[in-house]
Order: C-alpha cells, then sequence, then structure tokens
C-alpha cells in the first residue's frame, strides 16, 4: 500500500473487479455488436479516438489486424470536425472509443462515418452519451465512476471489451478463455513489485517505452501516464523505430522499459532492448530472455494477444508510486481535467 | 552560410533543386501509378514505411483523405515480417515509402500486401532496388544521392511524389499548378530566418512539436530531426491531443513549434499553441494569427496541401544550425547509420 492513498491507486487496484463487472454484464452488447460485424463481413476496420482511448485503438487494431486479417485505418477527428470532409466508409465498420461518449470531435466523426456507409459501434463508459447515440451500437465499458483524471481502469475495460468483441467475431475459444480468466490475472499483475524501475528513474526526466505488436499500444499507453502523472518526459516507439534516429537521445543510464508479451515479437523486441542497454542506457523489459537489459516481474496471462493488458495493470501501479515518491499528486495532473473536449 | 559546412546543410539547400528534377523526370512514374489507381477505384488505401518515411505516409494520409474522401490504414510492417499473417487487401491500393528500398520488412510486408489482392506501389530513390522489384509500380524519387544519415531532400521528394500521385488521381489542376510552382517557393523557405528558436532553444533538452491534419506530419518529422541531428528529446502531437495529457510536463520556458498550414486547422492550432503559451511555455507557430506565441517567418505556398512542405524545407535549414552550433555533427548523429535494415 502506498503512503498516499490516491483515487488512482484506489482505481487501480479496482482494475480486477472492473473488468469482472464487464464481464458479468456485458456479454449482450458485445454478441449484439459482434453479430452485426459478421454480417457487414468488412473489408476494413476504422477507429475514431483521442488520448488513452487512442491507445485501446492501437491496441484493437493490432489484434483486429492479428486475429482477423481485416486492417484497420486510424482516422484523425480533424477530417470531419475541422475539414468538414466525408470519408467514403462503404463496407467498414468503425469503432468509436470515448470514456466520457462526450468529446464533440469523437461524436461528429463518427456520425460522419455512418453518414459514410460504416456500421458504427461506440465503446464508452456512459451509454447514454452524444456518442452512443451517433452509434449503430453500444457497448457498455461498465468499469464504474472514474475520478482520477488519469484513465486506469477504463482504458483496461475498453481493452478487454474491444477484444471480446474481436474475440465473438472471429469465434476464438481459446482467446475467450483467457479473457475470462483475467480478473484473476490482473490480481497478480497489479501486485507485481517494479520498484526497481523507480529506483533506476532517479531525478531522470527523459524516458523511452518500446513495445512491438499489441504490446506497441501499451508502451504508447504508459509514455502518456509518465507525462502525465509523474511529469517526466516519456515517449513511446516502436522497437522497430527507435533504431532509425530517436535512439540519438540515448546517453548513460537514459532509462527504457521495453513491453514484451509471450509472442512472435518478444525475441526482436529483447534484442532491440539489450542493443539499446549495450549503449548504456538503463534498460527493463518484461520479458525473461533479455541478456543485457534487466528483466522485470510479469504475470503471464492464458493467450499472447491478454500478456498486453496485465502489462499495464502492472505499469499503472508502479506509476501512481513513482508519482506520489516525485511529490506530485497523479488525480490532479498539472494543466489536465477529467473531460477534454476538443472540437 | 552555416560556419560548419555540413553534408546535411548541402543537401537542404538542394531540396528546391531535387524537387526540380522530380518535377522534370518523374511524371511517366507518376501517371502510369495515378492510371492503375483510377482503374482500380480503391475502397481503402494502406501505407508501409517507418522513420521519416512513415511521417511521409502521415501526410499522404491525409492528403488523400482530404482529396479523394478515401480513408488510408498505416500498417505495422511487423504484421508480415514478425507476426507471419496475411492481410485481405482486395480493392485497395498500398503506398510503400523507402529511400533505400532496402529494408526487409518494407519489402516483406509490400509482398505480402501484394499477395492479399492490393495494387502495391514502391517510392524509392533506388528504382532498381528488392522494394520496387516486389511492387507493381515504382515511383523513382528522383532526390539524387543523399549522403547524411538525417533524410531531409528524400523526404521532401517523397511527399512531392505522393502528393503529385494524389493530384493526379483526383485530377485536381490547382493542386497540380501549386505542385509545379514548389521550387520556387522551397528555394525561399530554405533561406527563411527561425533563429529566434534556436536562441529560445538554449540548453533545453525537451521540446513540443505541434501539428494538426497534413501539418502534423511535418510536426513528425520535426520532431525525429531534432532527436536525431541535435540530441534533443522532441515529441510531436496533434494540436487536439497535447491537451489530453502531454501538456503536464509543461512547465515554464518549456518549447513548443505549431506547425500552421494556411488550411482549415489554422485557427484551431493558432489556439492551442495561444493556451499552451499563456501556461508559461515558449511557443512559437508558423502562422501569423498568434495572440501569445511568436509567429516565425513563412513562405506560404498556392496550395494549404503544399503549405507544410515549405514549413518543412524552413526547419530543416533551422535545425542544421542548431545541431552544429550545439558541437554536434549532423551528418553522423550518434548511434545512428544511414540504411536501418529491420526485420
Amino acid at each position: 500500500m502506498s503512503p498516499v492513498d490516491t483515487q488512482m491507486r484506489r482505481e487501480v487496484l479496482e482494475i480486477p473487479v472492473a473488468v469482472k463487472r464487464l464481464l458479468v454484464n456485458g456479454g449482450d452488447d458485445i454478441q449484439r455488436a459482434a453479430h452485426a460485424i459478421r454480417a457487414r463481413n468488412p473489408a476494413f476496420l476504422v477507429s475514431v479516438a483521442r488520448g488513452s482511448s487512442d491507445h485501446v485503438a492501437t491496441y484493437l487494431k493490432y489484434a483486429a489486424e492479428l486475429l482477423t486479417g481485416t486492417p484497420m485505418a486510424s482516422v484523425g477527428p480533424s477530417i470531419a470536425s475541422i475539414y468538414n470532409r466525408q470519408l467514403r466508409l462503404d463496407g467498414s465498420v468503425c469503432l468509436s472509443v470515448s470514456q466520457s461518449g462526450k468529446s464533440p470531435d469523437i461524436v461528429d466523426m463518427t456520425r460522419m462515418a455512418r453518414t459514410g456507409g460504416a456500421l458504427t459501434i461506440a465503446m464508452t463508459n456512459h451509454p447514454d452519451s452524444p456518442l452512443a447515440e451517433a452509434a449503430d451500437h453500444t457497448i457498455d465499458l461498465h468499469a464504474g465512476p472514474e475520478l482520477s483524471v488519469a484513465a486506469t481502469k477504463t482504458f483496461v475495460n475498453s481493452t478487454v471489451a474491444g477484444l471480446w468483441l474481436l474475440a465473438e467475431w472471429a469465434e476464438d475459444a481459446a482467446l475467450c478463455a483467457a479473457i475470462r480468466d483475467l480478473p484473476e490475472r490482473l490480481e497478480a499483475a497489479v501486485a507485481v513489485d517494479w520498484s526497481s524501475v523507480q529506483t533506476a528513474l532517479g531525478v531522470r526526466n527523459s524516458i523511452y517505452c518500446l513495445g512491438r505488436g499489441p504490446a506497441y499500444a501499451i508502451s504508447n499507453e504508459a509514455a502518456l501516464k509518465f507525462k502525465e502523472t509523474c511529469q517526466i518526459h516519456a515517449e513511446s516507439y516502436s522497437s522497430a523505430e527507435v533504431l532509425h534516429g530517436p535512439v540519438s537521445i540515448v546517453d548513460r543510464g537514459f532509462p527504457v522499459i521495453a513491453f514484451a508479451a509471450a509472442d512472435e515479437a518478444e525475441t526482436a523486441l529483447a534484442g532491440v532492448a539489450d542493443e539499446i542497454a549495450q549503449k548504456g542506457a538503463t534498460v527493463f523489459g518484461t520479458t525473461p530472455i533479455l541478456e543485457h537489459a534487466t528483466p522485470l516481474p510479469i504475470e503471464r496471462t492464458a493467450h499472447p494477444l491478454t500478456d498486453p493488458i496485465a502489462l499495464i495493470a502492472s505499469f499503472y501501479a508502479m506509476v501512481e508510486q513513482v508519482a506520489t515518491a516525485r511529490g506530485i499528486d497523479p488525480d490532479a495532473p498539472r494543466h489536465l481535467k477529467k473531460v477534454t473536449e476538443t472540437r
């Protein structure tokens, strides 16, 4: 238990219960939407989201491409809200992700997608929101009220809900079983000890987060949370991109966290983590196969696609400790409020 | 003229000539590919690229969506090279962008796209490369040999070639005229004085670059170049995203550059730039409509979609000066080599 009892910490510890609530109550929404997607047999998918929800969309893009072979395009909401253009989206499915369901640009873009011919599915914690009204189908995230400015349990529930939807569409029984098993695994995941990262961070203010495939989305989310709650300039890169230029800012002791799932990318990601460690950086990785970087304790799950969800739960528990240790209240980040309405 | 005569500087100053060379010699490739795209009438587009070339792809995504209403998905090369999955890409067009045309993951992904049913178009500076061999059509960038590790003239020529392709597909005569006018505008763009940014940077090691719409791609490219050539931790955000968390690391004097074109996003972007300036950051913007942030001198072009190309030319000229002033040789960035081959 943290010496400071923050709302963020309470919500991180609530993650297993929130996922359980989704699993118990969300089935009807998921089945209806999955049935509609199967009927549409989409040529492609589009996603509409911002901030943490956009990291959910990135995760779902990889999951959809790996599970179903259907490409997903992330569409900038500005195409509708600023540029007022209509996309041709016949034969597609649009996933819109928003905790509040209120940001005008997300709602505008979802309306435009529906007009353009897409089957629209809203994933939101507020099934009475304007976003839910704009979409053909709504999936209630059942995360419960989230009071901390930094989204944690809604991120996890959005990820689980979206993955569940894809698993039902793909009729992947092994993945469905792994999803049902998640509350127990997440209970263990929020309890792992990543304090070695906190020690290594010291007073450093720049850090890289790395991932590849679905875990890259988790790396994106981790980097945003470091900024939001700890005022640390963390940036996320694909482990394949980081050697194309970004590695140039890495000096001795530069902290790096590589997020690896137990999937086909694990070896390649570990290789890049080791390579950067050999350049003098202080590199951690969520895989035991590291030679020069330091392995972090991990809770694996029953499927490679659910592993990244356990990783972000472990990360959230750690980043809240980093924030409070730096004397920052993670519930009230500098310059921020909970609902950002963008036009 | 810089006191240090770097290869990067010579290549930045060569940008107008390189674009002229493309305009004179590239027409046949462009017409053939544009004709093939029109015949395909794609439901969607996909892009395959890494690093600076991936910023070209982001730019082309916005341009394609705005000009033709056709959504574009960026596909992670790992789907083919690491996960060995086949995407269903019937009825689509795949644009692969690579200076060298040699990175195995880009070549693998392009082959997979072709197998999946996509019409594949390679944009490369090496029309005899494995990438060109793998694709249905090749567009030679005609950038000439690029010796500096940091890509500059190939970035610009890739952007111009891709935009020209889209303009021909869309049969947009005004945009084609603006493209023909580019060499002259770029001559002026590389000569504008952005030394005020250099002064404001001082010894700062974190900075944000902002954009929205097509200029967001330019912001991505600028942030990568700051890292690559100056060892400055620059990160790019959509001006719509930066207020969702990232703004939390902004303290007094934090440097920010907002890249605005003269398009529908200019007002929104200027508003965010002003808002961050009021939080105490040192904010520059490429638009005269700023109230609290500082306007930079700009060379506008004959079309909103070509404006971002002039902006990156001005930026390149500045960032090379920042590197040499910091005693860094931008031709030989730390830890990097010219061609990164990723699997």
